[in-house]
């Protein structure tokens, strides 16, 4: 089946609330996941939310997410038939609105949140490609460059996929949204960007000097 | 009665995995939120979890998030008696961790989780304090420095207190932990650390230009 451009609105992916904020565009989509790095999975747990950070990868339109054999959400999504009902949401603070009203103050932002069930990977070959999907997705060509998973790691962690089907985003740019009364309030207003950065890599004491920085960590 | 150093851990709060990196201390725990902009907030509707990222503010031992009274959790939790049950989530990631094997890689980051019942926040005073507090987790001050809600508006917003009782830390620090058998590996291994700061305000196009940059966003 040929992907269409978007992801299907459902029920779940549209908002209550600023609805004009809302997106199903899948470029977009996977622009703001792609840039992230840990993402805040939501599963229950006898009843209660449970919302725990954690490393993911992409891959097309399949998110993968490890972990110890022995963790919760991996363990529970191990027992479950059809699998672990989760959530999964990545934002990007981007600036901070000031606004000359209090009511109106707000962030700019870019989230994706992700609903549906993870299953567990059973199949040799998506596992390794699922785990590369985590290093990469740090740093991207870096499982080309370190020792790939051994027998007794890969018996040791365990990978979940979710599919990206029931996905919406969420995106707030601009300025701020005063009342036209408030116009002339003597109090700044514009935005506050946030900025992102990488410092200077640090080598590990143990690392053989001869041993260069590769060039896809000069580059970051 | 008087506050103790630390959180007192529960089942809840000690980790199946890693527990050596979970921890208990107020101040730590204070300090991880207090430098958050935004927390994922998690709740379970129809027996499915939602994670959704929102601003939130801290006042002691309480925790605030705010909302229009139509948005799904605020009005949940108004429905529901004793409230709503949420998992909220704080999340710093402050270095990519790059070890010789593919396994190994991590990321060094600042976590808080806290379980509880969110419950709406209906006596004035009390908004009021906790309006002003989503504010300043913004920018310390603006409180003071922007127009405070009105009737009208203080009647659309909902306010949830979640108070900080079941409460874990969780810190990754420092570098890589290879292998003995893998430091002869040839690959480079450190860790690349990730930097936040702010770009320059951006006054609105509609700002007096006799309103000057107050000290506080020059201080940035």
């Amino acid at each position: 089946m040929p992907e269409t451009a978007r992801y299907e609105p459902t029920e779940r992916t549209v908002p209550t609330r600023s609805r004009d904020r809302a997106a199903y565009d899948r470029d977009l989509v996977h622009s703001i996941l792609d840039e992230g790095y840990v993402c805040h999975l939501g599963f229950v747990r006898d009843g209660a939310p449970v919302v725990l950070p954690t490393l993911y990868g992409r891959v097309g339109e399949r998110l993968y997410i490890h972990g110890s054999t022995g963790s919760r959400p991996l363990r529970m999504a191990g027992e479950q038939d059809p699998g672990l009902a989760v959530c999964l949401t990545v934002t990007h603070v981007d600036g901070l609105v000031l606004a000359r009203s209090a009511f109106h103050h707000s962030i700019n932002y870019r989230s994706v949140v992700v609903h549906g069930t993870a299953h567990q990977v059973v199949d040799p070959d998506e596992r390794r490609m699922a785990l590369d999907s985590l290093v990469d997705h740090v740093v991207p060509g870096r499982s080309l460059d370190s020792r790939p998973a051994d027998a007794k790691e890969l018996a040791a962690t365990a990978v979940l996929r979710l599919d990206l089907e029931e996905v919406s985003a969420k995106v707030r740019t601009g300025g701020p949204n005063d009342e036209p009364e408030d116009l002339s309030l003597p109090y700044w207003t514009g935005v506050v960007p946030l900025t992102r950065g990488y410092g200077t890599p640090i080598a590990a004491g143990d690392l053989d000097p001869a041993v260069a920085l590769p060039g896809y960590l000069a580059e970051l």
